[in-house]
């Protein structure tokens, strides 16, 4: 039986994740919301959706959806997400949750007194390589104790006040929408980190341009992580340990191999190349939640979301980055 | 005409030094100093040196010598390099240049009293490809502003408390033997930090197993590096700007490729390989200062050397390790 979608938000997201669910026999994408009648027409038209609603109340008034995927930015989550919840939806929400933890606990109790499904879209951890790693590492435990995650994500975006990457208002800034990636990677690989310490570069606008820090484990691992919105590093991942190096090379994350290399000199590399975007992973575990019957991922949990946030918030506390929202 | 040459020490950078002083025409490995004349006479039986001391008092008494080697480590170098320069001797000293800023200031004092050359061996400033770096980020600008300094060193060295590595005693941690290259790579590019924060995991022995910093630089560029005496990263560095990124690839200062990535996809690489252990160029430029009648190094300067040794120091704070000798 077919899961009727419906996506919140014409932007690249939604248009990537359209792409996607195409992909998924057992998925519909049957409703398109916008803020204009005009853009979720010519959404509609392009990826042969059903209904096109003229605004979000609408979209979620729809009968037939089973889903609402919220593609609007972070600073729109909170409210999106809680329209879509409470009509009565389960909701796979763009990454971040929210703007901050305080919203996200906002969403998350929304979602557990609606007794509804929600999660973060945090698509990376779906993806099939993403098995691998978790064996390798934690399973055979080919690297020993890992003692090193490094990984890097930026973009060459041009500074301008005017884009949302770097405007306040919408929740700009490199952090929340490069960095929470990494930030994700070491949460999934080794949980919320005992100590945190962070450096910063603000643009103009307030918002962080780049970020660093380093993620220190009681245990002895660390993580560190670099996000800017003006230089690629190269976007790649190292893991490291007594025993070896496992490194994901560019673009690892879209199917790019990744290298093992064992401390004696022995070398391997696979890879797990896949068609489209790699949003079918995360939407094809949402339905399997939702056939489950549960309310909660137990791959991407609310209460990972919320650290996650709350991590965050102490990083862009102390940078001195706060949104308008939060004043 | 030749330089004369004393090598103080005969352990492992006491031999690849030795391998490599071969491959200068002008310079002369005319003597050798150890504690033990056992260890002199097998050294000096291995490269073929015509001076071997039982004693480092009679190492620096041999009037034969232009420049002292000091090989041992750190936690000597102070002792060492003042017996040299105050016997009248050119010094080149391994690095770092003394254990703290303090002994550091001791040593340049006395080097200046004594009107006498010293450098820290940071020998990897003196490569090849080192020009090149400069050259395309600094006056060609390939990468626009840079954002960005990555850099990783690390080993998979057994934890044994008795090994130099882990001995307070010795100056033992990752930040002295293996950080200082990453800290004087950005000390190089960009100069001292504005702002530096860190993070370390400490042995039982209370030396630092490893460590990870990042440096912020009031200009907008951030250096982010790791060190680890038990995993070993990939050993790579990169530059990343909007304009595209440098990247040295594994083992890069042996003269393993350099990758350039510009922002538009042109991809271009080159290497700077060369015979040896790469000590002969930081030996060169010494021999090149002695001809010229320096005191001091343009290319490694003691107030750099001083200052490298301030931000450990601050580091080492940071992260409560300490030294016996600092007690």
């Amino acid at each position: 039986m077919a899961v009727n979608w419906g996506i919140l938000g014409t932007g690249n997201i939604a248009h990537l994740v359209a792409e996607d669910l195409r992909r998924l026999p057992n998925a519909e994408l049957t409703a398109v919301g916008s803020r204009a009648q005009a853009r979720a027409d010519t959404f509609g038209d392009t990826f042969d959706v059903p209904h096109r609603h003229g605004s979000y109340e609408a979209l979620v008034a729809d009968p037939a959806l089973d889903v609402v995927h919220v593609a609007t930015p972070h600073s729109a989550h909170l409210e999106h997400a809680t329209l879509a919840l409470e009509a009565g939806h389960a909701v796979l929400c763009e990454k971040p949750l929210a703007l901050n933890a305080a919203q996200a606990e906002r969403l998350i109790d929304t979602a557990r007194r609606h007794d509804q499904f929600l999660m973060e879209a945090m698509w990376t951890r779906f993806l099939p390589v993403m098995d691998d790693v978790h064996r390798l590492v934690h399973e055979e435990r080919v690297l020993g104790d890992v003692h090193l995650l490094r990984a890097d994500i930026g973009v060459t975006q041009p500074v301008d006040p005017t884009h949302r990457l770097f405007d306040p208002a919408l929740g700009g800034g490199a952090l929340l929408d490069l960095g929470v990636y990494p930030v994700a990677f070491a949460f999934d690989l080794f949980g919320a980190p005992d100590t945190v310490t962070s450096s910063a570069v603000l643009a103009d606008t307030g918002v962080d341009a780049q970020c660093a820090a380093v993620f220190r484990y009681d245990d002895g691992t660390q993580a560190m992580w670099h996000a800017s919105l003006g230089a690629d590093a190269g976007r790649t991942c190292v893991l490291a340990g007594p025993e070896g190096r496992l490194r994901g090379t560019r673009a690892w994350w879209k199917g790019a191999p990744f290298e093992l290399t064992r401390s004696d000199g022995a070398t391997a590399s696979w890879a797990r190349p896949y068609e489209g975007n790699g949003y079918q992973f995360e939407a094809a575990h949402v339905m399997a939640c939702l056939r489950e019957g549960r309310t909660e991922s137990p791959v991407m949990p609310l209460n990972e979301s919320h650290a996650l946030l709350r991590t965050m918030d102490a990083l862009r506390a102390e940078w001195g980055v706060a949104y308008p929202q939060e004043a």
